[in-house]
């Protein structure tokens, strides 16, 4: 298997720099209080199309053949990757065709229109959307780019990590979300390369714990249909990035889904910035975990800002 | 009448500025594309206690005698300027004495309590205000500190604007909510002293007019019980705030509640950051008024974040 390295992240970072936002890193002594640690939040919530999936999108675009880019990119996704990969290709030139599930949120789906790209909505199943994104493929010559099981993907989604270093550049702990794994997968490979101290701790809606459960056994684990709020983290890994995980990741937390809205709260009301639900996940496992966090300094990558304000969690 | 001064703004912004976050100067591309003019939003919202209101507090407990200091200061508000004056105080090792309308938003209550000031509650209206806060005075011997018709409140928050252009110095406009005129009187005493060609706007909401009515007829109209969403705006100019106002300010532009809802939706889904309702009224007011922004530059005062997210008035 043809897996990525920090090198591979550094090149990355070169590629894409000049087209993403370097996204601020801000901290809140209310919410140090309350946890009892010293928390960087690294807010790609504040990226261009509001998460850090334009990180990786944009360097799937960028690498490219220039006889790639004349036929265009496809992909399926649940909304981030979506908007990304069709913002992504559309400054480049590039068509984009979206493979979309019917049941994502609308601000998702108004997004990847508004990027000129092609949507074509699906089942909500995994089966559903990688069968549709293979006619999508058959039928216009386009290139896949996965929302998570590939390698240009993973480094650029690595390039986050980059950053935050550059900002804060003693913490303990770096926690992202899981998901399909290209964050933690891109985080744990440069971090683990370029910053060898630094633990590398995901945290994982207990409703979605296929990374945990393959993480623990060492075997991989698909989950069906999970139900949780986290709607960003509802996708199973892929082969690249639980090859990864298994072996650079230091520990998997799950959280309820009762402290993802909790934790989401806290951030919106002491921080004012807007987190989605799948943002929050991090946070809540220290919340869930405070011994565990006392007194360290914790890099927490806050992944996106995209909600559905008709729908929120909240009363 | 002893007004403030420029220099005296100057002279706040030495005293508070260790005391107070330097706030960030946020764009958003996709906002000056709706808009057609290029906004600079100055983020009080990520203010200490989440509102500019925290300048002007902290510049009027700073500015008092040791004796005073032993007293205590005391004030009435609908919020922002209660959690600034608790909090400020609180700093200091000052007393604080908060007299509220019993109608205040339940997070407003909650902060000024966490910031252990004594709340004496009361009717919603600047009768039942002004009579409660009397006693409460002559009961303790406090300090008033006015939340916008005092000097070194005005001075305070003028200390907005100044750091405003420290960031940007080639703005046509700075713009800023107007309820008891605080915020904008000390924005329009620095401005027009320090950069004249900068032209001052407010914007008011229609339902709470009596800074336009005030300006337009150049005599004073205080309005009863308005009705408006933005809740720090609610309050009538007093005498100092109408006499710089009135002789400084260049426009007042009122706005419908539709417009308003419209304008904070706006910045909350594409700068992913929390205001209230008052900080989207100057947005508001370029909204229905674009040809008046056309292609400038303007400075925009965010002016707080304290939203109850259990009643949005999204959906």
């Amino acid at each position: 298997m043809n897996l990525p390295t920090a090198e591979d992240i550094i090149e990355a970072y070169a590629r894409i720099m000049p087209h993403v936002h370097q996204t601020a890193v801000l901290c809140s002594s209310a919410i140090n209080e309350i946890v009892g640690a010293e928390l960087y939040f690294k807010c790609e919530n504040f990226q261009k199309v509001g998460a850090f999936k334009y990180r990786g999108a944009t360097n799937a675009v960028l690498s490219l053949s220039d006889e790639q880019k004349m036929r265009g990119v496809a992909t399926h996704s649940s909304g981030n990757h979506a908007a990304a990969l069709a913002l992504a290709a559309q400054m480049n030139g590039v068509k984009a065709h979206i493979v979309m599930p019917d049941n994502a949120p609308g601000i998702k789906k108004k997004a990847v229109m508004g990027y000129g790209a092609e949507i074509t909505f699906c089942a909500p199943t995994l089966e559903a959307r990688e069968k549709t994104l293979e006619e999508v493929i058959l039928n216009t010559g386009a290139t896949l780019v996965h929302p998570y099981n590939q390698k240009e993907v993973i480094c650029g989604q690595g390039t986050a990590s980059l950053e935050l270093m550059q900002t804060c550049d003693r913490l303990d702990a770096v926690m992202t979300p899981v998901g399909g794994g290209g964050l933690l997968s891109g985080t744990a490979t440069y971090l683990k390369a370029k910053h060898p101290k630094v633990e590398v701790i995901a945290g994982e809606p207990l409703n979605a714990n296929d990374a945990y459960l393959s993480f623990k056994s060492k075997s991989f684990q698909p989950v069906v249909n999970p139900d949780t709020i986290a709607d960003g983290l509802r996708t199973s890994l892929g082969s690249i990035t639980f090859e990864i995980i298994k072996n650079k990741v230091d520990d998997i937390l799950t959280v309820s889904e009762a402290t993802i809205i909790e934790a989401m709260r806290l951030i919106w009301e002491r921080m004012k910035i807007i987190i989605e639900p799948s943002s929050a996940v991090p946070l809540a496992a220290i919340l869930e975990n405070k011994e565990r966090f006392k007194g360290r300094k914790v890099g927490v990558i806050l992944t996106g800002g995209n909600v559905d304000l008709d729908h929120l969690p909240f009363k």
